[in-house]
């Protein structure tokens, strides 16, 4: 009779065990790091340094570049030095999108080329400027990154007119395989 | 004897159960709701009310807008009236992509901060405006919406020339954590 | 006694059943095919051909086409041929984002319309034109492809100047419902 109960018991925590593995996994990430984004916005004489440019220019709505949409191909890179040796580029776009503040919405790839880390990982949200901190979505990813998914956290960290700005990039993944 | 079948039976509509939770779960929503999207495109004088502008204009392919791609931070709205208290923001961009008839692509986030939802949703898909309804993906999520996953079927309810038109968005989630 | 060990082997081995589920789905695909994408741009004279338009130009960062932004309607058949009937259109849009050389971003989705399926699979990534294969995002789907996931690997086939280009694309999906 003992011995049925402390079997009982073993198949309760096992299937609690189970369930565990499957519900909390997503609340902790199983990778997480932070990497810093810096864009150059080509002004026409920069083509040397610059890393963006606008495929359409600001329409005349509001007097934050509505409608301007700047494509990229973006150094990452660990600290936040704009020359430091790049752990991976970003490359995608992003565009304006309110009359009366800035405001952005981003879609990109982040692309890992090193002996550390071969692969992608794809990310989009809403970039509220005005918010100190705001989250886009990690929706896929390939290589080291198969199939992951999670969060990105950014944060403006500098910016120079619309020469330069740099994001940080807290990226929260729950999903690894 | 009778207690051993009886721990099998147990143990078998357990193991259903896990089964069930799991593959179940994605065939019914675990959150859903219908919202309503309002779009009023910028055509240069009403700068008040346009929500919408575009980024770039039509190519002269076809007749249908093809290739104009409109930047939007448009209101949400529970019930169908463009007035009401939006309950969220959805801002992203839409572009027609079709020769012979009108058509289009979306990708938009949908932006709640209220007391009852903070968070975002993280959308995309095919327009295929000739059919009835049509669905696109929810691809991820934020905040109330963390990791998120679902489909969104889209009908469109309103259409007033090229200044404003209103869309029903049902949003079923399918992986709530 | 001997009944024990055998209950509890057939416990252990289900129980490794259903963590084999789970675990190694996402490691063979669910579900495989390879299809072939045809892109015709046009060129202000061949509309009757054209399967796509560039929204925006290029800007004159480089001389690779840097910010030019292409919207497509665009077929995909089983085989190599352009004139076989297509088994899907493939809608979205792709940017060059590089100044040295040829290198893009795609967003689109593969729309299924027949007899053999109904339903939109929805991907994103970066196409790293110099790479012989690269990887895209599967991030969501529709219909017969509710909720799926899982990688695209594009091969460039043909390509013909700027008139006419084929890719391969090798679609795994590694979540299927």
């Amino acid at each position: 009779m003992a011995q049925k109960y402390y079997k009982s018991i073993i198949f309760f925590f096992f299937s609690l065990l189970i369930m565990h593995t499957l519900a909390l996994d997503v609340k902790k990430p199983c990778k997480r790091f932070v990497v810093h984004f810096h864009d150059i916005l080509y002004d026409g004489t920069n083509a040397e340094n610059a890393t963006s440019a606008a495929s359409a220019n600001a329409t005349n709505l509001g007097n934050f570049n509505y409608g301007k949409l700047v494509v990229f191909n973006d150094p990452v890179t660990k600290d936040q030095h704009l020359l430091s040796p790049p752990v991976a580029r970003a490359q995608g776009f992003y565009f304006y999108n309110m009359k009366a503040e800035f405001n952005a919405w981003f879609a990109y790839t982040l692309i890992f080329n090193s002996t550390e880390h071969k692969g992608t990982i794809n990310i989009m949200g809403a970039d509220l400027i005005a918010e100190k901190t705001r989250d886009f979505s990690v929706v896929g990813g390939t290589g080291d990154f198969f199939m992951t998914r999670g969060i990105v956290t950014i944060r403006g960290e500098a910016i120079q007119g619309f020469a330069y700005f740099r994001l940080e990039m807290d990226v929260k993944l729950y999903e690894c395989y």
